[in-house]
């Protein structure tokens, strides 16, 4: 197969230009009635559009026509990794939205609480979805177990949800999840799918008995099912492939667990705002070439179905947005990771509006950025996992393939 | 994998028709400014303009997003061969660009003079760049060595480089450069990375012993570096593939080499503008079903940053259409090899205008030929590699794929 994370590093120079990848979650939107607007199209977005005139627009594929990208694979193809080649496991992307900071060596596993009956028959797969404090509670008394010869971290999440790490030498993830999907049967037993991944399962077995003995003083959470049995899967690293000083603005732990798992830099701060995230990356100009910066709540209240929320996220991302154009970076791609349109209160498979702002893009006519500029943008229909490599290109980072 | 040729060869029928592909070098542009035209919207096109009436437009993207393709790349993708998949070493290359003809079992080889010190270690990796004619001195000296079993050329290209060429039976070509990028150190040992390059490998190291001898007495360029050692990579050919019996009109050597390289007859003649290429395809129209005209300086004059002389290339090559329009070719397809944008000065990543006139085409509105109109044409958003078989269905000559 074809190597382009290697053609592209071949290509690759550092010449000192920057980047700003400025994502909005979910910015996909749908009109909601025939004749009507977008979110974005809705939003005034007056610096968004001044920018049009010497920019790129084009719709963009996240993974595939009618894939409903989740917030791992949505990323992960924003930085250039293809998601139908690179899987993250379940329990990684549990551990890196609770800001868990993995090592290479570590099975990251998400933990269900559940309930159980006299003989081990689950009863309900999720033990009454029980409160996030008595979630807290339980992840409090399953830190009592030790297992020689591996370090065990067990985090909440949310609800009956916690992320359960082990950390040591030899531990393989090729292991099915335990939870069989089904009320009325005990687990699954927890079977190595290959010899690397059986001291692992050993350690699970042990882990789960004692597991079992501690929760039978805690219904309805009295068991625990694990799932998505997990490595990081050892990508190549964004800054060595694309030959840039990397680093990520976000809020929410989810996707500067994303980043770092690419190896970008991850700023702590303390902002809030788009405005704020914004002057956060003013403070560290200098250090970097390339910023991700991420909006939230453009997501969350589409998968609220806040329609007018969303366009106010947008609105506010706009007003803020001097704030980066002062700082003249020679590429902004403004996009996001996929669709969540208020009309349908989840992700959606719908392509994605790109910006893509640079001397060096051919330009298009003068436009309010939204879904329907982008249909007949320069840029053309692009994939996701393509967006990196264009913008290297535009800011004159990628030679020449062949002579 | 699919292999493609062989279904396109499995549809293609030989029906007389006739097709033109008319390639301008780097024909893509750009904007100097928001708000205006690229060369080829600046250009007065009018013959071009009329035969959009008849005819699908679209833009195409020559290698993948964001790569800007090489001379060779760029062309092997308009004949249809992925340049992902076919890869053409640097020798090779090089050997075609002056017009070596190569056969089959050749190694060519990419030579760079340098200067080494007195313990063997480079100290100047171009030799100064010596002047060409300097470099055809040298050239006459290296051509004494002569090595028992292996005919050698050696041929001047420009200022310090040169093309080396072993002609023999059992010569492979997987060995890396001996030029070890870097200078203060010696070059790197000339080593086969497998049996079959074993003898390539003996000779190069006997004649490398040979040239340092002989080029001792000529500083700066007492010595010489190694690299892009390769064979043709043996494509399938043209001809066969397509059913088609092919020319190609080019003035410069390197296309002709591209060309030949896949099988294409090429036709020798003096022409030198626009108008004169178009001349002798009407000398040679009964003699072949498809022909490939090359016009190099609308990229020339792009990698020189002279707008206007590539909107006056454009220009003439419209004006001197009507020769080839007379001989009422079936397909008629204008388009380039990849952009070179005179604002960048180089071969640059942006998708390449494409006309296909043809009284099967879809038929777009009358526009004027150019990037804009391209954007929203009929053909649609197109790889280069699909323009072969576009050409061969518009003719007819592609039946059905499956009952």
């Amino acid at each position: 197969m074809i190597d382009k994370f290697k053609i592209i590093n071949e290509m690759a120079v550092d010449n000192g230009s920057k980047i700003v990848l400025l994502l909005m979650d979910g910015l996909g939107g749908l009109q909601l009635e025939p004749g009507g607007k977008t979110e974005l199209e809705t939003a005034r977005t007056p610096n968004m559009d001044a920018l049009t005139a010497r920019a790129s627009l084009g719709l963009s594929e996240v993974v595939a026509p009618a894939f409903s990208a989740g917030s791992g694979p949505g990323h992960l193809a924003l930085f250039g990794y293809d998601p139908l080649e690179y899987v993250i496991g379940r329990g990684v992307l549990e551990a890196m939205g609770i800001g868990f900071h993995l090592l290479p060596q570590d099975v990251a596993i998400r933990g269900n609480f559940c309930t159980i009956d006299a003989n081990g028959k689950i009863t309900d797969r999720r033990a009454g979805r029980i409160p996030t404090e008595e979630c807290a509670r339980r992840v409090e008394v399953l830190r009592k177990i030790k297992i020689p010869g591996v370090e065990i971290f067990v985090e909440p999440v949310k609800e009956y949800r916690f992320v359960l790490v082990l950390r040591g030498e030899g531990l393989g993830a090729a292991i099915p999840d335990n939870d069989p999907q089904l009320t009325g049967v005990p687990a699954l037993p927890i079977v190595a799918e290959d010899a690397a991944s059986e001291k692992t399962a050993e350690i699970l077995r042990q882990w789960s008995v004692e597991a079992n003995k501690l929760l039978a003083a805690y219904p309805p959470a009295n068991s625990c099912l694990l799932r998505g049995i997990s490595k990081d899967p050892g990508m190549p690293r964004f800054n060595d492939v694309y030959k840039l000083r990397s680093a990520a603005i976000a809020v929410y732990p989810m996707y500067k667990g994303v980043a770092r798992l690419v190896g970008m830099d991850v700023i702590e701060h303390t902002a809030e705002t788009p405005a704020e995230e914004f002057e956060v990356l003013k403070q560290h100009w200098n250090e970097y070439d390339f910023f991700f910066v991420h909006i939230k709540k453009t997501d969350s209240y589409g998968e609220d179905g806040k329609f007018e929320n969303r366009v106010g996220v947008i609105e506010s991302v706009d007003q803020a947005l001097p704030i980066l154009l002062e700082l003249k970076p020679d590429v902004i791609v403004i996009t996001g990771d996929h669709s969540t349109p208020a009309k349908l209160k989840r992700h959606s498979w719908h392509k994605v509006p790109v910006l893509l702002a640079a001397d060096a893009a051919r330009f298009g006519q003068a436009a309010k950025f939204g879904e329907a500029s982008c249909t007949t943008g320069t840029l053309g229909p692009i994939r996701h996992v393509d967006i990196m490599p264009l913008a290297l290109a535009h800011s004159m980072r990628l030679g020449k393939y062949g002579a």
